[in-house]
């Protein structure tokens, strides 16, 4: 881990830090293409082709059967089945409150407008496998997608044959109708074309790996695919500390970060270079526990802790940064939260780890990486819905506003505009 | 203008009815990869550059001075002034109650969750011109990021030298913080990656031509680029409507989509083939009227009226059409509101032509075309604001779901964040 001191930076080599390492998507694109193209013309049967040869998938259907899900709730024990449910009441408690409300204004006498919301219909979920079995990610996609009402969700994780008890038993509480056993791009194709097997979903939420990642941008900009959540980088968290905090809470936030992957983006900001110290021999010594030490050894190589001046530094830091996720370390963290603009979910005082909000506080764990917390809040309930605006207007209410629109409509040369309005009182 | 009978259709017949004419944007996309390209390496100077060649610009710096916009106020009559504050005043009515609420959700004793909105800080917002003067979207865009409460932002309109001064005096009041005089491919550009004379934007918005609607898709997959409000296609509109319509409205609504282009997608759907006919004459008669007769003619060729049994098959279909425009011309309209699931805007009854929701009724007309209100909604202030999650847990908070994050965490093998819990108990 670098360790910087942010006064000694010049303008460049601050917004250097600031960057993110890019991410070259045209090599993964040019294989994700044609395996797009394939299964919207040849449907299921190329889906399956390519979840045998490319995820060596062997047994005879790709969707999960009920017996399966029956297996799985007896094989898991009481243990992990309990944390499930813990962990999808919170979800549920704190995503119930994001049902958006309807309203009506009149906003001139007889004119009176309305906005609805309404469930996307069909939505589909994509939950990685491979290496990791992610049932936390079954709950953070399939609650808010129950919550709003979407008449059909369906999950797509990448599988050899068998899907991880814990995923089978989270996809049963959280209500999921369909679940697929492909991954990939093949997934993402399939979900977002359809095929002769199945409909074609509206909107793709979900992580994954460079080819997901790649198959749905293409399908996004695709008129003949579909929406997707928002778009993806690799996992981030900023810590904010003074010389307060303990420095095995912060060394043990920084490696929960860089387990995740040699990508992880991992940056300290603090007032202390004695606590820089402190944390640094605190990841050496947690570090020889964790079995994924080669992915956190390599991460940490292009990590940097940052000394600053004063906290106004490291919020103003934080906030050009725009982290996925932020701890605030230090004594009445609470008060500088209306500070913070631009972050996916804040974690505050010293036992508010971030791995609380990636399992069981019950905010969100899909949040924006890349800087994209300047644009995109993380999944909600009501990514899962689209608001629709109705107006009621009456002859008189008609009447109140039929000037200004005449006058817009022709000074914007649309006649048949104003004439929509003039016919009506002929 | 085809008419068609529902109950004469095959499945695939009708499949076709329900598709928009395809949208290729390859080849403009080969003609904008270059514009972004260069504008992203050489800045201010290309844009310049690509605002004289491609727009004829003609006067010095491309923003809009101080002197501009009072020039625009006097030239511009009281009849004008008046029709955009009248717009204004229902556009903010309707548009303040979207402000959304933050709240906080105690998930288990001490494990506090809430939700916090935050402005997105630079957006900008592309105006067409051109051949259209368009101070009504500068409205629809402009007022509900500064009820968002943005901190900066810029509009974008092509120009050979000058704007017209109801788009100058919309924008004032709208308050726009800067407007620049270019349009097309390079404008997008200039936002989207900023220049060594402005500042990058966190998310374009508004409608615009092929080459606009190619660079913002661009610039949205693009890392260094930023986000974008919706895909787009043509306009559209269908008109649900009985015998008891009169035909010289319907006829009026379905001319003002037409005239916005050959490509504007006109749909009725009736359950009456003595209002077709009627209609059909309506629109012989109206349309002598129209400058853009030509427009109009070209794209009535490809519309069409279809006839069905009864209200609920039009529901029907339109759901699955997922019309941009919905208008319900039949008695009782509002009661089948509640069961429209796939519009942008609907206007109920026959005094609500969608003319006055392009202008003045108060609800915006930036909407999801092309099928796309299955999975967006219109333009509203929250798609200028970001949700960022919070959680502030007390030590007894964090004991209350340790349980649940540790064996969680376990199950996805990812023991540094079992750890993180860990460490804060040891």
């Amino acid at each position: 881990m670098r360790v910087i001191e942010l006064n000694k930076l010049s303008k460049e080599e601050r917004n250097r830090l600031l960057k993110r390492p890019a991410i070259d998507m045209d090599k993964t694109s040019e294989i994700v293409r044609p395996i797009l193209a394939d299964i919207k013309s040849r449907g299921s049967a190329a889906v399956n082709e390519y979840a045998r040869k490319l995820d060596k998938y062997e047994n005879e259907s790709l969707i999960v059967s009920d017996q399966e899900y029956e297996e799985a709730e007896q094989i898991l024990s009481d243990k992990t089945k309990q944390a499930i449910e813990t962990a999808a009441e919170n979800i549920s408690a704190f995503h119930e409150k994001q049902l958006p409300n309807g309203y009506e204004v009149e906003t001139k006498p007889g004119v009176k407008c309305r906005r609805e919301f309404r469930a996307i219909e069909n939505v589909g979920l994509y939950i990685p496998g491979g290496t990791a079995v992610l049932p936390s990610t079954v709950l953070m996609l399939g609650i808010p997608a129950r919550i709003a009402g979407c008449k059909r969700v369906i999950a797509c994780s990448p599988s050899k044959g068998e899907l991880h008890p814990a995923v089978l038993y989270a996809a049963k509480i959280a209500g999921i109708n369909e679940y697929y056993k492909v991954g990939g791009a093949q997934a993402i194709a399939m979900m977002a074309y359809g095929t002769d097997k199945n409909k074609k979903v509206d909107k793709i939420f979900g992580p994954g790996n460079q080819y997901v990642t790649a198959a749905k941008t293409l399908v996004s900009i695709d008129h003949e695919g579909c929406q997707i959540d928002m778009p993806a980088g690799p996992s981030e968290v900023l810590v904010i500390a003074d010389d307060q905090a303990n420095p095995a809470f912060v060394a043990s936030d920084l490696l929960s970060q860089a387990e995740h992957g040699i990508d992880s983006q991992v940056v300290l900001v603090t007032t202390s270079h004695g606590l820089v110290q402190n944390v640094l021999e605190a990841i050496e010594l947690q570090t020889t526990e964790l079995p994924r030490k080669e992915y956190v050894k390599e991460c940490l190589k292009s990590s940097f802790a940052l000394v600053v001046n004063n906290i106004d530094e490291a919020i103003h830091f934080s906030n050009e940064y725009a982290p996925e996720h932020l701890i605030l370390n230090f004594p009445d963290a609470d008060e500088v939260v209306d500070r913070i603009t631009n972050a996916g979910s804040v974690f505050v005082g010293p036992y508010t780890p971030e791995s609380a909000g990636d399992y069981a506080s019950g905010t969100n764990h899909s949040l924006p990486t890349y800087g994209y917390a300047k644009s995109v809040g993380g999944v909600s309930v009501e990514m899962f819905m689209k608001g629709m605006t109705v107006q009621s207007i009456s002859r008189e209410g008609l009447e109140n506003i039929s000037d200004a629109i005449i006058e817009l409509a022709e000074t914007e040369e649309l006649k048949a505009h104003a004439n929509a309005v003039r016919v009506r009182f002929k």
